[in-house]
């Protein structure tokens, strides 16, 4: 019992759960996915079992991992940010959080029509291009992922960097939400016409970039009540 | 070491961790103040030593409490999610936080103004009072108490849940910044009337106190610059 307390076996837990933890942000582990069992993790990492079972238990802890008594052991979560928000806010109710989502939205591409850069721009032209692309296709997991994708474009335009990062952590949620809002297929009302959002950001109008991200994230609310 | 998988030995885990969380979330052992040692949880748990260690690593993972070798184990969040965020925005650009306060405050007072309830109203009126003493008395530690209830119940008037948690949250962060300000005695420029932007809210009036409260944090910031 004495070796739990020494510093070595912390340090070496300590690797191990920041080894787990890259599979999972690189994306090696997506969401949903089911990691190794844990004599797979004994042999793959060269350590003991109760050194991985540790490792396991603290970013279960952490909100990344779901350990599932006789199922397996599944990522639920991108980082710490995102697993304990996915946790706090999983019951919230979806007008709340659809509310934070057009706040931050708003303000973020008020910041990005002031600040974005030429490299900014091609990269918003390119996921608005993909998203009509999807939406022509009819394609809905693709219209929702280029959806995601165009919306963390504009966040991350801002340049600043508390307030893309925590967008990114709420990036789950608000998926869930986007995805709720196609499944039953993609709708007209769907659409949205994101063309105006990037012009306004192109053009460095805050005001209107600000006021086009907001109605987007309020209309979303407007046809789920 | 088969007890460390029995089912039984995870389950009383758990509930020492949520032991352990109710102190701190309850504020008996406030943020900075040191636990007792792991001799004392032992007998006041009444729970074996390896349990306590468990629990105690498990709440350093999660950011709430740090383990100082030689020193003892102090708490420095008081939720997971601050636990959380204190450690990935602990080097954040101030500037960000403060565009990040700004966005947030701003849109919760436009909400408050639009929903606030007279109960609301008592309570920031009390707060407001509570904030002019205190800069009236010159008692900085005081002052930056009552600035942080003032701008938690702005927020809180929003009826906004997951703006709010999320708002309480970023506490620690606000707090310091508000703390680095005042800690060389409160200047004139640190006081910024907060009575416009209490008053807009009582008169419904959204975009007068979105922007009262969006020039607080900015203003924050540029005499910071």
């Amino acid at each position: 019992m004495a070796a739990l307390s020494s510093p070595r076996r912390s340090a070496l837990s300590d690797q191990v759960i920041s080894e787990l933890r890259n599979q999972i942000t690189s994306g090696e582990w997506p969401v949903g996915s089911r990691i190794p069992t844990e004599p797979e993790l004994v042999e793959q990492l060269g350590v003991a079992r109760n050194t991985v079972r540790e490792a396991v238990r603290a970013l279960a802890h952490n909100g990344l991992l779901d350990i599932r008594q006789g199922s397996g052991t599944y990522v639920i979560a991108t980082s710490e940010l995102a697993g304990v928000m996915h946790r706090r806010f999983a019951g919230a109710d979806p007008r709340h959080i659809a509310e934070l989502r057009s706040t931050l939205e708003s303000s973020a591409a008020r910041m990005a029509a002031e600040r974005r850069t030429e490299r900014d721009l091609r990269q918003l032209e390119t996921l608005l291009a993909r998203r009509e692309a999807a939406w022509t296709a009819r394609d809905a997991e693709r219209f929702v992922s280029a959806d995601v994708a165009l919306h963390l474009a504009v966040v991350s335009a801002s340049h600043n960097d508390v307030l893309t990062a925590l967008y990114a952590d709420l990036g789950d949620l608000v998926r869930d939400t986007l995805r709720d809002d196609v499944e039953s297929g993609i709708r007209p009302e769907n659409h949205m016409d994101h063309a105006r959002l990037v012009a306004a950001i192109r053009a460095g109008d805050a005001e209107a970039a600000g006021t086009e991200a907001a109605s987007h994230a309020l209309d979303c609310l407007a046809e789920r009540a």
